[in-house]
């Protein structure tokens, strides 16, 4: 079959919406498994901002003269599959946290990686609101990786500390 | 169940080495259906330095004193499972060494994820010598994907063009 940049453009597009909102319905349950306040936080946030992106997407697909549709992402669905194997093996703890930063890294990447992707095409393709817009999100997703990057420097130390603590007693 | 962060650290490196070894399955399929030579020799170049990649995890075993398992790995599946898709859907062409370049950089968004996160983890759990491995890693795959956003500049470009000049035929 003969496809276009274009095409490809309106996959992604079509593949991030799908994947957005999965992430809308991981989020809080995400937030509520948090043991760390400044982490839970993290995930109320980056909630509100993922609904955001939503509605930017959304504003893509009109300068795309297209509806809203999503399709299913397997890559999102494989790496929120992993996540949730992880909630329901652990319990509430600084572990637990860990795992919970570790698996939002691999989400916020996999963003990244579709997000940088589709803000290439989208100024190729001469669509430069659509450009704008999708730089936007690429920014603020690269800056709740960072924010992750912190938390995990705490809260992987206090989780590595309970591991020395046990050895001890 | 109570976990520690160093079963954390184990389970993340099993993934990985799953990882690795399907991609190792994926990069010459990628390879052999690539239109660019520069896009073609670095996915060959990127299947060596895979190869190697496993060897450092291997070692990673050894430090912790287990033998080498992979376990399935969901993420990796599941972006890989996208880019095969993909890789049907579509005739050799500029799009299709787009789309090469799109699914190639998930998967190194998703290494990039897991290699820091472990690293982090090695750290703080005290194996300096895993530290040290899965940071040489993380470097390789950051490079891979630098390559990667240059590649997508210039093929994208014709690809993009590809299009413009169907609209003038």
């Amino acid at each position: 079959m003969e496809k276009t940049l274009k095409d490809l453009f309106i996959e992604e597009i079509k593949d991030l919406y799908h994947a957005e909102k999965q992430l809308t319905k991981a989020l809080p349950q995400m937030a509520k498994k948090a043991t760390s306040e400044e982490l839970k936080e993290a995930f109320e946030k980056h909630l509100k901002e993922t609904e955001n992106q939503i509605t930017r997407l959304e504003q893509v697909f009109e300068e795309l003269d297209m509806a809203p549709r999503g399709k299913k992402c397997e890559g999102m669905e494989g790496i929120i599959e992993e996540g949730k194997d992880m909630m329901e093996e652990l319990d509430k703890s600084d572990t637990l946290d860990a795992a919970l930063i570790a698996a939002a890294q691999k989400v916020e990447h996999y963003e990244i990686a579709s997000y940088g992707t589709v803000r290439t095409y989208a100024k190729q393709l001469n669509f430069p609101k659509a450009a704008e817009l999708l730089q936007e999100t690429l920014e603020e997703e690269s800056a709740a990786n960072e924010k992750l990057n912190e938390l995990a420097m705490n809260i992987n130390i206090e989780a590595a500390e309970g591991v020395e603590k046990e050895k001890e007693e």
